[in-house]
């Protein structure tokens, strides 16, 4: 899939401010993937493909999740998270993108998972900081960034479960598991 | 094992301020267990015991409990939590208590796990409210604690939770699943 496509298919599916949003994951990500070696272009199209499913009815989401026998857990934790793997599926069957890494990469987007790898990682930071979120914690968060992502990608797990916490909402354990899993390894 | 065999055992291990708190933590226990159609009996001897293993040498903790498939998943977690797991073990081996109830609530004292049983919520609340304590944020779990014995629950572990990753240090899976158990039995 080409950029120029992707990006008119996402146009189509999302209002103006998630576009505005699409386009700063982009250049984030675009940004962080200097810190690896991989494959830009497909840093690129992950990014403007993330947010595929955002808008889609949540009972829709929730119908094709709950024939994946992993991604049904997601149901539990709350409507938020369904347009990661649900993307992830609507991009293979409409779009036909079978890469794995971009595949993967937005299917874990908005959780986190353990042993992320530097694809997942960055469209995952990406998406917390471009440069419109505006949340109590994300300037810290990018300052962060700039030197070591992997302590960032920390912060905004840390901060996510705590925010959720806070509401008294469930903590999807894969979030958990990507904290200990990062914070372990750092020790 | 009687009241006074068990209250003589622990004042020989434990440091005079943490005797103290054990009996807070039976008071607190006792208080809690009314609500509840269960043993006060053995409701008294877990909170009696519930420190058993606090003063052990971490490495006879961490030796004991590599050879355990289910408790060795403690020792990643951080020394602070082995003296449950290992306290429900030696209480077995040491001072001959057999009962089940007395030696899981012990077990899952400082973390909490899914579809806790009465024992198992009354001493870990206990062991977080009890008068002794003076940590931000207790007064309010007391206070809920007054109305409705899990939305405290959810609290304790909600504050664990957030001090934890306040603090940058792993938590244990079961604290969450604790938690999240909780908050979907409540929705």
């Amino acid at each position: 899939m080409d950029k120029s496509k992707a990006l008119q298919i996402v146009k189509e599916q999302l209002t103006e401010n998630r576009y505005k949003h699409t386009l700063g994951v982009r250049e984030t990500a675009l940004y962080l993937a200097k810190r690896f070696n991989i494959d830009y272009n497909k840093v690129e199209i992950a990014a403007i493909l993330h947010d595929y499913a955002k808008y889609r009815p949540v009972e829709e989401m929730r119908e094709l999740l709950r024939g994946k026998e992993e991604a049904a857990r997601f149901i539990a934790y709350g409507d938020e998270l369904l347009h990661a793997p649900a993307g992830a599926y609507f991009i293979q069957t409409e779009a036909g993108v079978a890469d794995g890494d971009i595949v993967s990469s937005i299917y874990w987007h908005t959780t986190g998972k353990p042993n992320m790898t530097a694809y997942e990682k960055v469209l995952f930071l990406a998406d917390y900081i471009e440069p419109n979120r505006t949340f109590p914690g994300v300037e810290e968060v990018r300052e962060t960034a700039e030197k070591d992502i992997d302590a960032a990608i920390v912060m905004a797990l840390g901060n996510t479960i705590q925010f959720l916490i806070s509401k008294n909402v469930p903590v999807f354990p894969e979030t958990l598991a990507a904290y200990n899993d990062l914070v372990m390894e750092r020790k």
